[in-house]
């Protein structure tokens, strides 16, 4: 079977054998904000066409590829959820070079009741085997970053962060910036930002510290950018910590992004493991095998 | 004597008695960044003229015109320093119509030890009678919000928060902008983030919310701003009286938003009085008092 991991920017598929390896790989930055006027079917075919050739003749996808933006528009599965839930609530896509089935997203509420959804990091969670077996906290960080709780085999909630976003934002637009050239990122400034953020005083006096310091001399311009996101970083794995003491959190996204994770999640007294973002090929070919469709 | 509160974006003049009451006032939009070519003299003689035609001969300036873009770059002062302090560190600046003296800035650490500067916060905090009399807080909300302690007449240290400028950025140049649209600042919907601000998950979390509760069709866009402003506020409020359990909070500023942080200071258990910008006339009256110069 082929799996397809279809985000925003980008655009991830995976030959996948019966046995669950990975036999081939693709990616391209076609994520469905850059495919024109709508023409899926053809950016798939141009894509895999060669799989399809070769004779596979099923497709999975997860991901932004069904939201509104998307190809169809899945309707978002209700939390808790797991393979089989996530199997019984494919959506079948008309497609007449292969049969195509879509993951739902998920819904769900954070602790305090507030609505989250997502699209495509349940599939990557589900392709973390410990978090299956054992349950616990897996951390997908990023622009939205996601926290997602697992008991018995399902996802039962999880929690966004603004962390990647409200970084860009006040580099390229607060007085921070105007101080910052590009430089290291994970250097012992970005180490001095994780410890930083453990002081009292809050993030919004924590930011304004970043301005303090270079004032003083004590910050260098290639030094600031690392600062600030380990300012930004601690403060969200210090209060997705306070939330699940003494979880192992799977860290599962792009290695550099994970490494820095890690470290700050270890420095805060947590324990990390790291996964890279092929987890998404394992979750849909469970889901798919959950489906009967492998 | 005249008192001048001259900022980055604003001018603000005060005619003051010799027992300390305000005689007369003026405003303008010429904050240091709006007066082209270092043409301070001018400017201050245009504004002021009348009075010094009436007899007026000391000039009493606080503020950014104290800075390395202002008109003369006052060294900061160290804390602790009160009025007295202040007095003997003025700076003289040539000028051939009347004798004009700077109140320099601050500078000092907050509770981990990060340099802190002001420039003109201190002389507004010295014009509130009930801090220099009791000791206590005083609270500044703006771009760049100034939270100063002051002990037996002197303020000993101070924080900075960036909120005004992250909520701009936020709003600016995120996902969260492209759901709002100008409503009510001090609606039902700010004291909904401020309560927000109380829950598990910390601040990049309840940004997040922001577009969530939008998505779930449970935040109007007129209504997101207040909402967006009461979170930021109530984090900033929250990490600031963490450090200063029972303390009376004065809050000095625009109406507008003394009164939104008095509400956020009162829903967060905490006490505050309000005062208006006309402090920094008294705290420039004072220190002009303490300097022998009335």
């Amino acid at each position: 079977m082929i799996g397809i991991d279809w985000g925003t920017t980008s655009f991830r598929a995976f030959r996948v054998g019966r046995d669950g390896t990975i036999r081939d790989r693709r990616a391209a930055p076609k994520g469905i904000l850059n495919v024109p006027d709508g023409r899926f079917g053809d950016t798939l075919r141009e894509e895999i066409g060669p799989w399809l050739a070769a004779g596979e003749d099923r497709v999975i996808l997860s991901g932004m590829i069904g939201s509104r933006q998307g190809w169809i528009e899945a309707p978002y599965l209700p939390c808790p959820a797991g393979p089989a839930e996530l199997a019984g609530a494919l959506v079948d896509i008309g497609f007449d070079w292969a049969r195509v089935k879509l993951v739902p997203g998920l819904s769900g509420t954070d602790e305090a009741g507030v609505a989250e959804v997502m699209r495509g990091e349940e599939t990557q969670v589900l392709g973390v085997a410990p978090l299956l077996r054992d349950g616990g906290i897996a951390c997908l960080p990023g622009t939205h970053s996601k926290w997602v709780r697992v008991v018995d085999g399902r996802i039962v909630g999880f929690t966004t962060h603004m962390t990647g976003e409200t970084f860009g934002a006040l580099r390229g637009h607060t007085i921070l910036g105007r101080m910052m050239r590009d430089g290291p990122a994970d250097g012992p400034s970005f180490d001095a930002g994780v410890t930083r953020s453990a002081d009292p005083g809050g993030l919004l006096h924590h930011l304004f510290g970043v301005r303090a310091l270079a004032l003083a001399d004590r910050l260098a311009e290639a030094d600031s950018p690392a600062y600030l996101s380990g300012i930004l970083i601690g403060h969200e794995v210090r209060a997705a910590l306070a939330q699940a003491a003494g979880a192992v959190v799977q860290v599962i996204g792009a290695p550099e992004l994970t490494a820095l994770y890690a470290r700050t999640i270890a420095a805060c007294g947590g324990y990390a493991e790291r996964h890279d973002g092929e987890a998404a090929a394992r979750g849909l070919a469970l889901v798919a095998e959950h489906a009967q469709w492998t």
